[in-house]
């Protein structure tokens, strides 16, 4: 890496191609993610033309619009020749419409229809990332027809794995496997071996459906169909597997509310992170901002016995974590379709009762803290306080995510930081109303 | 389902059994895994046998294991027999051993050792998980030899995607696609196809390692190989997205602290939700006692101006979702391998850059609410604070799933809770020591 950098700076060209022609693909790929941008293209030029469309390929979609921001039109229409269409509008979804425009100008009117499109669909729904190249048959046609028309075609190996069936209006009737062919004679009628007829989704679904289905049937690929039911594109298993990785990464930022970061982490700007990272902790702000009014109503008892302060971040905190811990288990279970919107009920008692044991362990935990620090009362105090502070955190985090999908709001803005916020308030609350009350102020 | 419900405690056994005939695989599953475990076992009962091994296939394992549980001998030899051997092993992990070795007995004597070499290998490893049904092929054979082997195979269509090519002592020498063999003309040597002579797994690799192969070469099938690089299973993509939305659930559980939970969370009990989630919440017990420990040595500070402890909650709340923000992003960002181990020193610089702007974002919402409630000094001390809290939440965010990667412990680990309660100890610290310096106390 830092070689490479030098022989950069130095120039040392001959050096360095020698250097680079002795690396392998993923070698290269690793190499190209981890340099900066200049570089990128510096070592991106060195290489062949066929080396280099491999490592192009394989980069994450944010490294390949940087790379094609940065270069010149020829070599990047090199580059589009080998990519899928559907790789094309993933790849034209993040360039800057200008570069989008001038490069759809130049392509081969076939490829930029395929790109047009997939780029007429909204983010997000199926028919914008599935590709056109599948390989179909009509309904009266024989194993034989079938595997002659798969020898002859022009589709990659790969994309053979699943044979769609359409009748003559396009309209899709089902699938059947490649290895359906092998196994049969050859003057099978296809219908006979024909299935799925279920089995596809909307262009305008979202993809997240579309990977679902591909999962629960095992299938290579998933054909995607007009509103009609006609056959439009299909999406892979490999696509599919992608996409879960995206959109999984999206969630997880998500549920530390973290807005969308378009790009590897490595790569994003401090203004792109100061945009994703600071609208939640300013509206956390002023949610808490209940927290510091509970505060100022209990002055008083505060005043009286100001070792009650000792004990406040550990009780809210314990509130808190609770409630991460439910809000977390309900926003994945929700995700995966374990527990739906309806669930909630039968859900809430047993997490009570989870709660109020875990409650109650801490409890004893504290309760010695509590008297060492504070003598009996202020044990007293603690350990009650505990037991609730656990038992509504925890209610507050299994509660907040379906009110969310009641909301229509997603679910994964429940997450920990909301909760914590949300159980901190109510920690205080409690914990001050109980210390009120007991001590009799 | 209350329908349901209703018709088995009144025993309406022959309405129910209609009802059943008239529901799709897919809805009979979604019922099966809704109802408890006793009315499962029932409505399992009613199916006819294909129906039923059909539903049982693709329900969860944990739900599998409740039904085998629950069934006599007879019906569970039955429903593994259309199981394969890799979805036994998966099975048997989750039963109890007794059940696991009295039905291994019962099984024939092929399919026992097919789930006993799975069970050999230590869960989470690419050998618990493969497959020993797959397609060879030997190194002299041409493409019409291999498809009529695949023809005659006793494979099931979706099995044959991929063919592995062995040698005379069964090593792994790379794989071709089948729709290579259909493009390719009948006399070519299939040597000439051969790809991926590196792309392999060891059966003691990781399963996520094996998932990532499959993930980046976009293959259906994936070769795992003993130590001497002989050819023993197959993992195909359909268990690598299974296996990935697995491994993702327990990777999300555990940024909650949370244990392994080893079923859908709506059945989970209560003693195993208390186990799974009480050991974290009890150890950030002891950690948040430093807290109390800070409080209590600026005690005098606090007694002086009581209208601090408003903003306690807040400032230390601020710092934690800072914190908890640059951990997620790191954490997910070292799970996808988008950045490693050696990264940190250059992302600390980033990372300071970007919690100083929020900071100071921060500090100018809350030194409005320091004005009003405790006068200039306060909203000084409020400001600084927030700056201050936020950077040093951002940077022990950012460098604890290093540290943790460092000291061989899962980076998961150093998620929302542990980072808000660390940053809560030094928010208190930083807070009262800044308050006691600016009052001159």
């Amino acid at each position: 890496m830092k070689e490479i950098q030098k022989m950069i700076e130095n120039g040392q060209l001959n050096e360095l191609s020698a250097l680079l022609a002795e690396m392998n693909e993923s070698a290269l790929r690793n190499l190209v993610s981890d340099l900066d941008a200049v570089d990128k293209v510096f070592v991106f030029r060195l290489l062949n033309k066929s080396t280099a469309a491999g490592v192009f390929e394989d980069l994450d979609v944010d490294q390949q619009a940087l790379l094609v921001s940065s270069m010149e039109d020829p070599e990047v229409l090199h580059l589009l020749e080998i990519m899928d269409p559907d790789d094309h509008a993933r790849l034209f979804g993040e360039l800057p419409a200008s570069v989008t425009k001038r490069l759809l100008a130049s392509m081969s009117p076939e490829a930029r229809n395929a790109v047009n499109l997939l780029l007429g669909y909204p983010e997000g729904c199926s028919g914008r990332v599935m590709s056109p190249r599948y390989m179909t048959a009509r309904e009266g046609q024989t194993v034989e027809n079938v595997l002659y028309g798969l020898h002859k075609s022009s589709l990659r190996p790969d994309e053979m794995e699943s044979i769609f069936i359409i009748d003559r209006e396009r309209h899709y009737l089902g699938y059947i496997r490649l290895g359906q062919l092998i196994k049969a004679t050859p003057d099978t009628p296809i219908t006979e071996l024909i299935k799925g007829e279920n089995v596809f989704a909307y262009t305008r679904q979202p993809r997240s459906e579309a990977i679902d289905l591909i999962m629960e049937e095992d299938i290579p690929t998933l054909a995607i169909v007009d509103s009609e039911k006609r056959l439009v594109g299909a999406i892979t298993f490999d696509d599919a597997l992608d996409m879960m990785e995206e959109d999984t990464t999206a969630d997880i930022h998500r549920s530390a509310l973290v807005g969308p970061v378009k790009t590897n982490i490595k790569d994003a700007s401090v203004k792109m992170l100061y945009k994703a990272r600071l609208p939640w902790l300013l509206i956390l702000v002023f949610v808490n901002v209940f927290s510091g009014a509970g505060i100022a109503l209990f002055e008083e008892t505060i005043a009286s016995v100001i070792a009650l302060v000792f004990f406040l971040p550990l009780l809210i905190d314990s509130g808190g974590n609770a409630g991460t811990q439910s809000s977390t288990l309900v926003i994945r279970a929700m995700a995966t379709g374990d527990v739906d919107s309806k669930d909630w009920l039968r859900l809430v008692g047993r997490e009570a009762a989870v709660a109020v044991l875990m409650g109650c362990t801490m409890a004893i935990a504290v309760s010695v803290l509590g008297l060492v620090r504070g003598g009996p009362e202020v044990a007293l105090i603690v350990s009650l306080t505990m037991i609730i502070v656990v038992l509504v955190g925890s209610l507050i985090g299994l509660l907040l995510p379906f009110l969310m999908s009641r909301l229509k709001i997603d679910p994964a803005t429940a997450s920990a930081p909301l909760v914590t916020s949300i159980a901190d308030i109510s920690g205080v609350f409690i914990y001050f109303a109980m210390a009120t009350w007991i001590l009799g102020i």
